[in-house]
């Protein structure tokens, strides 16, 4: 076995894991209570209570499943469909194929609803869909991680409402980056990660359910297919009866608990703010070197900023000379994106000015020493154009 | 929200988590790379080796899963189990019942061998059962922390094998306390959680899957179940593919990395040979009391001691002033053992003289203030003997 943990240290721009708060490593080093001490259940109350609070919903269902976020989709989904229920998902992206595929494994009655990587759903093609079937489920992305797509909901929302099904959502990118409201949304049963927006480490998934997602489990005719992730006796547990189902990730909890902290302290709008702010700093940077963003223009995300790779670069070299000259991490393309897009995480601890001028500085500087024709000053002086209007 | 985290420190001598070193708490704290970085993959490869030497095994299918012991449970069989499958699960306390549960939802067809609690199964049981079914696995608990029992498994594997079924073994309480052979027991698929005799925190669950279990999950007619827990996916990740699936708890493989280096440097040997002696001298000073173990004689693990309260004794107020007034955390019974049993956890970093005495004397304490006629000396008096009679 080798020497003790000595990695370098990395300023993450990728598709996630964020950088995360000292405040929080600090958390994470905190000696354990038992999983059932008092103290440890105080948390537990806490910690709920402020996940209602980021949510923005009065959910008694609420709480953090203990793994990471595609833990958490599989959760809202291996509840919430029974075998044989038409389940309708909206796919332009891979985390729609995920969700589908979960579905399947559910035995779900699948269908499907596309639009092109990049673009969002049309709700027009929700209402078709809807008026042709009995779907119990619609389940869409809000902030597609893949393609850095933003996807509105409320009028998806409404339609599947009108058709007597429950509502899912994904919010693993976009929680705590931007404007997420499930109540007001009738959202019934939605998920996210904690390694992105809420820039705590990875390894637990906060998770809603409406009182119309309650009553579909509570009404359920066969077991939940996962033990692990089965709510009616998770519940038990976060709830008042405290009942043993599995030992919560005790430091993980500690964790998410001082970023909420950090959340509350900032407050909603200065962190939307911010996440606006520091994307359109970085994407005039990006567009002074002639990159394009890879999303539908009006529904580009603030924290995951999906640009297309310009012609004649080549995706890993460049990649690696971040990471190794600079220690920038940036992420590549997923699926029909790898090798020919970039995805440039603004999420969380990570969207920060100094990031956005580094990155710039530092991608112009490889990019102009592979022979295009970027400067450094150019691309950095738009950025801070942005600051400056903002400010002024 | 409150402030922060402000928790007083425990002695963890419940059935987990125990004591974490404070080297693991340290390392937990250091700053994040990507679930991607080459430093990262490094970091997984060298765990993986060092699982490997934990288990046993030469197994290539050896890693720890994203979520907890139970997690870890449900990974190995909902990946070994399909729809129709003779599967015989050996029940004798909460995790055989568990493990039950879980092939029933894996639609398994499923075949109960049970024991009484804090017995242990016998092999001519499984002998006479596996003769007249076609079993595809047969699943047993190494050591059952409901119950305290300690689970021989040499003979019920060479039973599986001839009947040509795999051989699956819960090893949450048994890993890095006492020996754990995978490969010279011919054990097909295992799992073991963080938070015993690994004194990490909760939060992973490592596992293994011998050739013979790699192929049947190759071999399905079906798709797992579990997207989250596929291992047909997440064996491409930890593999050399390194192909995306979930965002690996990045701090928490720290965190394992680090207590796997500490039990390295202890050794297999002296390791043992700690959780046995102080398992020993705790009891002596238990019996100086009057108190009883639970399990079978012969068959008493070392790191989760399972004693019967004494008569007129409640359970609830002991174990609030052993939290209050000293800070000890012990388990209350699961299950049949709710309120007539004490489960006392001497696991990893626990594991320790001082722990050993301190409980002793705070127990005395306790129930001779109550009027009974137990004096803290005696039960001490006791324990330090046998340290005596073990460095004589």
């Amino acid at each position: 076995m080798g020497g003790e943990i000595n990695v370098t240290e990395r300023i993450l721009m990728g598709p996630g894991p964020s950088n995360v708060h000292p405040r929080v490593l600090k958390a994470m080093a905190t000696p354990l209570v038992g999983h059932l001490d008092p103290e440890f259940l105080a948390i537990m109350d806490a910690l709920q209570s402020e996940l209602r609070w980021l949510f923005r919903t009065e959910n008694e269902l609420t709480f953090a499943v203990s793994g990471t976020g595609s833990a958490g989709m599989e959760t809202v989904l291996v509840n919430l469909v029974e075998e044989g229920d038409e389940v309708v998902v909206c796919e332009n992206g891979v985390f729609g194929e995920r969700m589908a595929d979960i579905v399947e494994r559910c035995r779900g009655k699948l269908i499907r609803i596309e639009a092109p990587w990049g673009r969002i759903i049309d709700p027009s093609d929700v209402r078709a869909v809807l008026a042709k079937c009995r779907a119990k489920v619609v389940a869409i992305v809000h902030a597609e991680t893949s393609t850095g797509a933003w996807q509105p909901l409320e009028e998806i929302s409404r339609i599947a409402r009108e058709h007597g099904a429950l509502f899912v959502t994904d919010h693993v990118t976009s929680l705590g980056g931007c404007e997420v409201n499930i109540d007001a949304w009738g959202i019934d049963g939605a998920y996210s990660g904690t390694q992105k927006c809420l820039s705590c480490p990875p390894g637990l998934a906060p998770v809603t359910f409406s009182p119309r997602a309650v009553a579909k489990i509570e009404a359920r005719k066969s077991k939940v297919p996962s033990w692990y992730l089965d709510m009616t006796m998770v519940r038990k547990y976060w709830g008042q009866e405290r009942f043993y189902h599995h030992t919560a990730p005790v430091s993980m909890i500690y964790a998410l608990y001082e970023s909420l902290r950090l959340i509350r302290e900032e407050g909603f709008e200065a962190r939307f703010a911010r996440h606006e702010l520091n994307h359109r700093a970085l994407m005039a940077g990006l567009s002074a070197m002639g990159m394009t963003p890879f999303a539908q223009e009006g529904h580009r995300l603030w924290m995951l900023n999906a640009v297309n790779i310009p012609a004649g670069v080549e995706d890993a070299p460049v990649r690696r000379r971040l990471l190794n000259d600079y220690g920038i991490e940036i992420g590549g393309g997923l699926g029909a994106g790898k090798g020919k897009v970039w995805r440039i995480g603004l999420m969380g601890h990570s969207s920060a000015r100094r990031n956005v001028l580094l990155l710039l500085a530092a991608l112009a500087d490889i990019l102009s020493s592979a022979g295009l024709p970027f400067s450094a000053g150019e691309a950095v002086a738009k950025a801070a154009g942005i600051y400056a209007g903002a400010s002024g």
